[in-house]
């Protein structure tokens, strides 16, 4: 048959060739309703300019009809010379469209930026929006949902964009199924580069999610190729697979802290991306497999240290009869052919198994049904250091197969499975994280049903004439060059790196210190003399900034304001640093605190060497606010009313407001009560966060005023760890009460006269799904 | 594209032509080592020839290899020259086999009757079976589960087959999809002829079923095409499609007991069948619809009267979140181009709504999800006689769309619903049960998405050129041959449907009943003389007779045998016609009984103008024995232990021993417990029997000794009705408990000191799945 598509194929090509040059005509346009004449005289072949500048609020309705070898276009003058800010979206509605060359940055959409759908009578088909960039255009409110692209229909591509910043609720980028119309869908995620997207703080973070679980029997034939997602911290899926037949080939994930996870539907093709960790943030991930039927192979993972969700490869659990938006049983899977190297214990079955929770859990919530009919075979590890449990067996694993999987782990012992043999092959580098071996390995591979299809290596050499085990069997190679940015993202657009030495404003007690923050740039210093300035309107941080004391505890601020109002008002991209001040208080003001509303993204705040006395509160952050790092270290907060105050999140549906709450070194004394006081609710396996570090600190006196008796209220944080602490005459019930089913934990701490630390294996939360 | 394929096909034609003649090898053998060496050294081409005759105790391990062009063959030296009885089986072990011409009968297999699987390692590939007759080859006990015909693997076929009388439980023909060698099987059950199955009394009675919940993911891609399925009554589902991508083309549903139903799995086509009832049976079904994505074209539907689940259209509420092995609901199904004449309340949309039964069920087993983005198109409705309700909304309807649905209702009303309009279109006959319209209906047909995928009519007429509503567009067409035989099942093969005259058997007092009953053939009469017979065995009945007094009332059988046996004893295939005798028994024995064990298919029982007197049981139906119909008419039962006792179906598993048991101008005197005990267990939506009828009967003093104080005891008995009877003085709590929420009904009924009649509304029973 083969010669008969080619001639097809070519015959195409040439009518294609004929016929456009004739009939191509280009029309400038200037302001909106230009454009929206254009659209509605345009004709096939036509391309709609847009003049470089600045478009505010523009809502491109781009209703019309292309043929297949004749779109519609709709184009930046200049590549990236169109920026587009304000409320603004792009809609496709027709067939054979294509947008090229915008820059998405400086707004947010009242719907979804980008939606291959008018509406019901008018759906994107064979649409492509190419060459574009969104950037930071969030909705004003965490909790407003959107996606930045929203595929409907079929046949549409999303190519060679850049994509970064999203911090509100939903996914990056969906595809929908609801309707016959969108199923058999064949879209396209192409060459796109996903920049960083920041820990979202719960759930519906993700970068990439195909359909949902009311749609996860839909055939979908999504395509998700050559992407580089970069950074991609969203949530615990970067990549959230919920129908059947998609396929990810030749991705990069690098340094992502998520996995891509086969969340819904079936018969996903997961083959030759690159998995990068660094050796240390364990929550960089790999592949999560649930459901039936995947194919992994060609894959090379590298320097992923995760565990359970977040290991190279988790093979989940499945609930007996799951109803269908939880999680069906592992069946038929098939990972073969993948290399690792310097992953530790990456094998990960019966993940999420949780029958120990049958009393504080429904039947239908217990993750009891292990992966059956499941085959690992013809995978390579290689350790440069020995690892010693190479298979992590959360359940029972009989349902696996292993065969023919080789392993060099310098001799070092590691817990017998059989079907993964000892062997001493060795690696070469052939560019920065890219190991394959010296040769190709002797090891037989294993020839398991289906296996004949793959006929092609990591690097698309044959395997026909020269196979091996591992993703590499052609050792001959040059750098894949994955991190080539021409490979990515648009022609015209590089990454803002510039990495500035950052200036610093001296300032005197006479100064207006607002004045000096608001001249000041990302990176810059204020550096306050010593002496008392008496301060009476917030002062408003908004970028990322330093103010701090020219000699420690030698600038006493006194804070005068509005009761109910903050020193330090934390705003969106407000990244605060403070060191060495003396904040005072008259009871009924605050430290810090972010927005009351419109954080409508992150914001961060690390207080070193401070003395914080006598405010209503050292640190409130209200809902929908979320910081990556709040840290307190070398810190006395004395004389307030309350502490800590990160507790507003109260929805139970696993938002909370920081990842990442440290306290190192710090002495809180006499703090009434919310001494700490930081939340996340509702029963979710799949947000593992917040994180709360508390160590070397002191509590002296506090509590007094907690009505719930507890000193360090931290329920539904998943990470808590209490170290190194004295606790001294705190007049509550309890100093912590520990999770134990999750990673929560207390050393080494000394508690006098103020309660105990206690465990409760099981917490009861309200169920989010 | 289309010439490219058909020089390819012509080209594969002619190659096989040419290097088959030149190989083709053929070898007879007469016994099973001859076989088995035969298979041991078959080579592609072989033939392999088996010597007519009876081959009892036959196992054919068919382990061998052909090709595409070249396969190997097992036949029978005349085409059904061979019949396989005793423990038998075949099972295909690999590629290219073909098995033709066999009779299975006489006989049951120790596993299956045929699998295309010998174990894991061999699993049959491109196999067929082919014009070969299996009959009544039922396992010994109704509980022993197999199936008939089980697929595996992937590309095999049964055609021209004729299978029918499976009483035991297991689906008749099953395909698997445990695996990924068994998925993508685009297996073909083709022209076969599919006769009687008779009901089986619960669930596991279908005639094809394809997957199963758990494997209801999976792609199946079955095709299932011009089959007749005649009197396929085993349960409520004739076909139960559960996995994906299946079709169902151009079968003929004739009476049978049943629906085919989308029961898992989605986007199914069901496209130009014909579904014919008798406007008389109510279980007779067409199409029941769950899950997503089905498209039903170009059907016809002819005198179906069924409602609810046995509706010509049954459209299911889903439960929310439906567990896996329950019910999704229904999205995306497109109902199209079909035809219904003479069909009672046709479309049915929210059956088995259950919403009232939230005290007695789980929240995963109430049934609220409406259908959802359903288009109910085109189609043409004929009624003879008017009918005020053509669809029927069990729920709300708001997710369904109709459009230009076109009826001739006679200009009678029937409750308006957009998108259904009058019409005065003309019906003709084709031939018996098919009504065409008389011209090309002028309504235009609604053109919804993928409707312009629909090119033909139910004929294989193009739409193209000349489209219009219903499942026929050229009206100029013969009789389209549904019923002619030689379309279906083997060649050499006819069905025995001769109606012979019976013999009747005088017999005196003096003459050895039993005797004559051996020698009495189906249908025959053992006429009994008037006088006094004295009876110490059990008389045996195994096939069709009818024992009858030549003077009514004159014919007195005392039976005098062991404690516990019983006077008539029912083996299987004995349906007996009992009449006019009077009958005694000496207070441990029992009148009729089936079988304790071994029942391997079913009994019957009429009862009729008998005196039925000091019996231990008048009627015992030991568990796993089953009638179609058990009637007691004209008789009186006195003084009996026990009455009607069929209730040793406890497993809860929806099982019960009589479809139909009757009870008609009867008289029960002093009767002490279990007067009629009938019982059904299991909450199943889907077994819809027994059927309990009380008519015209008196009840005297009966019950005394019952220990659960009611008369009539049907718990779990679905269909229910208790009329113009007379129930005095029996010392019982109640005559009967009806179930309301099912067919449970009471009606001028005469009670005299006997407890009453109640009924609850939600019976308790156990969940079976």
């Amino acid at each position: 048959m083969r010669k008969f598509y080619v001639f097809l194929i070519v015959s195409v090509v040439f009518f294609s060739c004929e016929t456009s040059k004739n009939t191509q005509k280009s029309l400038v346009v200037n302001n909106s309703e230009a454009l929206n004449n254009a659209i509605e005289n345009a004709k096939p072949d036509d391309i709609i300019v847009l003049k470089d500048g600045n478009w505010k609020d523009l809502e491109i309705n781009f209703k019309a009809n292309g043929t297949e070898n004749h779109p519609i276009t709709i184009k930046a003058e200049t590549p990236g010379g169109v920026v587009i800010s304000g409320v603004s979206q792009l809609k496709f509605g027709g067939n054979y469209l294509v947008v090229d060359g915008l820059h998405f940055k400086g707004g947010y959409a009242k719907g979804n930026v980008v939606d291959f759908k008018l509406d019901d009578e008018h759906i994107g088909n064979y649409c492509t929006l190419t060459n574009t960039v969104i950037e930071d255009f969030n909705k004003m409110e965490r909790d407003d949902s959107d996606r930045w692209v929203q595929f409907w229909g079929r046949h549409n591509t999303l190519s060679n964009c850049y994509i970064a910043g999203k911090t509100n609720r939903g996914p990056t980028i969906r595809i929908d199924l609801k309707g016959n119309e969108h199923i058999n869908n064949h879209h396209r995620i192409i060459n796109n580069h996903f920049g960083p997207r920041p820990p979202k703080g719960g759930a519906s973070g993700e970068t990439i999610q195909l359909g949902d679980s009311y749609t996860s029997m839909a055939p979908s034939y999504t395509l998700v190729e050559n992407n580089l997602f970069e950074e991609c911290n969203g949530e615990v899926e970067i990549i959230s697979s919920k129908t059947n037949f998609n396929q990810f080939k030749n991705n990069v994930f690098y340094k992502s802290e998520g996995s891509l996870v086969t969340r819904h539907g079936n018969y996903c093709t997961i083959e030759g991306n690159y998995f990068i960790g660094d050796g240390i943030n364990k929550n960089i991930g790999g592949i999560r497999v649930i459901n039936t039927g995947h194919t992994i192979i060609n894959n090379y993972f590298y320097n992923l240290i995760g565990e359970s969700f977040r290991s190279p490869l988790a093979v989940m659990n499945g609930i007996p009869k799951s109803p269908l938006n939880r999680y069906n049983q592992v069946t038929d899977v098939v990972v073969a052919y993948n290399s690792y190297v310097n992953c530790k214990s990456p094998w990960q079955f019966g993940v999420g198994v949780n029958t120990d929770q049958k009393d504080v859990l429904p039947a239908s919530e217990i993750r009891s049904a292990i992966p059956i009919r499941t085959i690992v075979a013809n995978n390579t590890l290689y350790n440069s250091k020995s690892d010693s449990l190479i298979v992590v067996a959360h359940d029972k694993i009989e349902g696996v197969t292993f065969k023919s999987n080789a392993i060099n782990n310098q001799g070092g012992y590691f817990y017998p499975v059989d079907g993964i043999a000892a062997s001493n092959f060795e690696i070469k580098s052939i560019s920065e994280n890219v190991f394959i071996p010296t040769e190709t390995l002797t090891i037989e591979p294993y020839l398991g049903f289906g296996f004949d299809k793959i006929t092609s290596d990591l690097f698309g050499n044959s395997r026909t004439s020269n196979n091996g085990v591992g993703a590499i069997v052609e050792t001959a190679v040059g750098d894949p060059g994955i991190f080539d940015k021409s490979k990515y993202g648009p022609s015209w657009f590089t990454q803002d790196n510039q990495t500035k030495e950052g200036q610093v404003f001296e300032i005197s007690v006479s100064d207006n210190i607002q004045k000096k923050i608001d001249e000041a740039e990302n990176g810059d210093t204020i550096l306050l003399n010593s002496g008392v300035y008496s301060i009476s309107n917030s002062l408003k941080i908004s970028k990322a900034i330093t103010v701090k004391a020219k000699s420690k505890g030698e600038t006493i601020i006194n804070y005068n304001g509005e009761a109910a109002t903050a020193l330090f008002e934390l705003h969106p991209k407000g990244f605060l640093n403070v060191e060495g001040l003396v904040l005072k208080g008259n009871n009924s003001t605050k430290a810090f605190a972010s927005l009351k509303e419109n954080m409508f993204t992150h914001f961060g705040l690390e207080v070193n060497n401070i003395a914080i006395q006598g405010f209503n509160f050292a640190l409130k952050v209200y809902k929908q606010a979320f910081a990556e790092h709040i840290t307190f270290s070398n810190t006395l907060i004395s004389d307030c009313n309350n502490g800590l105050e990160l507790s507003e999140e109260i929805n139970d549906k696993g938002d909370y407001n920081t990842e990442y709450l440290t306290i190192n070194n710090c002495e809180f004394n006499n703090v009434k009560q919310n001494v700490i006081d930081y939340y996340r609710g509702g029963y979710d396996e799949s947000t593992i966060g917040g994180n709360l570090i508390v160590k070397n600190s002191t509590f002296n006196n506090c509590g007094k005023l907690e009505k719930n008796g507890i000193l360090l209220n931290h329920r539904g944080i998943v990470n808590v760890n209490l170290m190194d602490n004295t606790f001294k005459n705190n007049p509550v019930k309890l100093v912590a009460l520990l999770w134990g089913a999750k990673n929560n934990s207390a050393a080494n701490n000394t508690i006098l006269n103020s309660g105990g630390i206690i465990t409760e294996q099981n917490l009861k939360l309200t169920l989010m799904y």
